[in-house]
């Protein structure tokens, strides 16, 4: 992963997702929840405007026998702990619709959001390589325990064997949990421990951070010291970005053995990336394609991904998509995103052409029987190379936000358990990009102080 | 309210609701959820049977990562209660699909089913006038504040103002718990406690109970001269239900003063049952007429409620549903639920053909409006005579189950609000007919041994 790419990324996600959170919405759009693959780390999201943290809030004139707004952070005993449980989980019920009515949305994305929304009050103002403030901790320890219960619940039924008193045995059929939450849950569980640990790490440091805004308004802080000094070793990494926090290093650098830990740490960090996005690509995959997807696709693929990419597509005898992506030199995550939405808008066009219907194992059936009618054949050959562009695509950029068709999947999912295995892949790839990325900036400033 | 009436209530509702309850189902119909307004108290409403009782069952060679069935009267801890609250909430979340699939109910539906099923769970063994066990009455509580406790959450928007530091006042949008639920919660909350009082002060009782069965099996028990002579001293007030006790008095009848106070406490359960009777009325009206059941409504309201019916309705100058009703003659609850259905649907039918849409308020519009075409006139005339017709018979059958169009509102209902206020009515209802029932027993028993 390049760092000028993930420099790129913060920037779109933060112009795209301006828009902040709020789960106490009674409209059932999704433009309020961030479900960009990395987020933007806009200070705005704090706990003040984070749904998710705040209660009801009954003013006017009218007392109503309510609970009182309190402090999440506050919340310490246990009766205060099941109250606030009966609060998240009333609201998940009411589907966000604070009115009762039911006219929310469904509780699969009503858990979604919550989930999203938990992230950006914790995790949304944190833009340093430092503990995770304790109370903050356990927020969000807490309420993603509370999330995530709703999977102890879900369960699947198989065939099994009881033994009856007499020795008999009977067939009957027994549950257990959902395979794909038995497999995923807990490896989630551990990346999000592994996460937080390596926050945890960097409680003594050899690198600091000056505040942000510190260049703009130096003068207003030039009688500290500290900040002076801070401001003479920061770096200019981030220099589009001035209301990060700037890491600063010693005048030599830091030390070697801090520079192996980190670099220890960075790789530690992709791996977790590379394990969530994988796992939130699977979950993806299995959801159902919405019919409100397939129904505004355009007639054709062709003019989908344009003239000049359909020629390439169906000319070469080999097809290159790494040649490909070179020719149309993409600069930028905005253009990478809008091209991965017409190959795949044009994927399902050409799928739909060659007689397979929405589901992914439908299309594996198509491939596999496919007459010899020419035309047919073509169009299974443009799907399968629009299939690799777009896999290709995805992999030379990394944070590129959900596509079109992800975004839609999670708009129209009903079910609860994929909803939780997205929505929490989703932001532990989130913060393990950005914990990369924050590695990233000190090994910066190090290399930068140690050419001087 | 007569004596007479209320046996054949149960027996009506005994045969039509044998079925039992089971929340974990995870198909979505309602026909597995007693929706009658009384319950029939047959025995097997025991918290074996009742789903909101009873955990997953994780039976199998495979052992799932998850909470061990519980005995739920056994959880008294906080954590234990803080698990308790989280299980049912996820179930509630799930809708009854323990799959996950989100293909289960809406929430409104299985909040009221839940409510159904924790009365049937609670309540459905009590046969007696007796103070409920303390495992049952904590359960009852219990579980039903976790219910209840999603109405804290349901607001009402109104305009208010609000004055800014300067002293400029503002109009804002404030919040307050929407007026339906402000206005009943708290009265069907303290209907609750005055029926759970009313139990509890039959500690000490005149009177007492035979074993059910006894009559049936009375050499089984003959060695006990307990058994014995409470079987001599039984009533036969309710020898067709040979399965609940029988209440038997001392030689002499009851003393003076606990006839007295059985009379008011009758009385008092009455009173409980009308304002139960009326709130569940008052939000059934509310509730909409589901699209389903205007589809299928029969072309004319005459084939409906029949060719004798219709003339009578048609005919008289000045109509009396009194009349009519005697003239019908109907001997049983399940012949008056027949009718009530017909005319039902007539009034819907009638009330479609003068013009009016689904809605109360718009029947309303229409009658003030209508026009003065004949045909026009005899629609609404007649569609007003189902309604005084309809009402008359609710009222002779005080004890009449759910007319279709209550159940099918109920099944199709998404108001969460309406939900819970509608089924905790109607479970009150029953327990309050209930108890007015078992009181008649009593003084039943207690005249037939004076007389004798």
């Amino acid at each position: 992963m390049e760092s000028s790419s993930s420099v790129s990324v913060s920037d779109e996600s933060s112009e795209a997702n301006g828009g902040g959170c709020c789960s106490s919405s009674t409209t059932p759009s999704m433009d309020a929840v961030n479900l960009s693959r990395t987020f933007s780390d806009v200070s705005s999201f704090s706990e003040e405007h984070g749904g998710s943290g705040s209660s009801v809030d009954h003013s006017g004139p009218f007392e109503p026998p309510m609970k009182p707004r309190a402090d999440v952070l506050d919340r310490r005993s246990t009766d205060d702990e099941l109250e606030l449980v009966k609060e998240r989980f009333s609201k998940l019920l009411l589907g966000e619709d604070m009115s009762g009515g039911g006219k929310g949305v469904c509780t699969a994305v009503a858990i979604s959001n919550a989930i999203t929304n938990l992230y950006a009050t914790v995790f949304g103002s944190c833009h340093k390589l430092e503990p995770l403030p304790a109370g903050k901790k356990t927020m969000w320890r807490r309420e993603m325990d509370c999330l995530l219960s709703v999977c102890d619940y879900i369960v699947e039924f198989y065939p099994s064997s009881q033994t009856l008193p007499d020795g008999t045995k009977v067939e009957v059929m027994a549950t257990r949990p959902r395979s794909d939450i038995y497999i995923n849950l807990p490896a989630l569980e551990k990346l999000d421990a592994m996460l937080i640990e390596i926050l945890e790490s960097f409680q003594k440091a050899e690198f600091w951070y000056a505040d942000a805004g510190t260049r703009s308004f130096g003068s207003a802080t030039s009688s500290s010291t500290m900040s002076s000094s801070s401001f003479r070793r920061s770096t200019h990494r981030n220099e589009d970005r001035w209301w990060l926090p700037v890491p600063c290093v010693p005048d030599g650098g830091i030390s070697g053995k801090a520079r192996k830990e980190l670099q220890q740490k960075r790789d530690c960090a992709t791996q977790i990336h590379k394990a969530a996005v994988a796992i939130n690509t699977g979950v993806l995959g299995d959801m159902e394609v919405p019919d409100s997807f397939m129904a505004i696709l355009p007639k054709s693929g062709k003019a989908s991904v344009g003239d000049g990419v359909y020629r390439a597509m169906l000319g070469a005898e080999k097809f290159s998509p790494e040649y490909l992506l070179d020719c149309l030199d993409m600069s930028s995550e905005h253009e990478a995103l809008a091209m991965a939405d017409r190959v795949e808008a044009a994927m399902y066009v050409w799928r739909r052409k060659a007689g397979a219907s929405h589901g992914r194992s439908r299309w594996g059936a198509v491939k596999e029987l496919v007459a010899d009618d020419e035309e047919q054949d073509k169009n299974v050959m443009l799907a399968g190379r629009a299939e690799s562009l777009l896999l290709c695509l995805k992999h030379r950029f990394p944070g590129l936000s959900q596509t079109t068709l992800d975004t839609s999947k999670i708009q129209f999912n009903k079910d609860i358990g994929q909803a939780i295995l997205e929505s929490y892949s989703r932001v532990l790839e989130s913060l393990a990009f950005n914990i990369v990325s924050w590695i990233d900036d000190v090994l910066f400033a190090d290399k930068t102080v140690r050419k001087q």
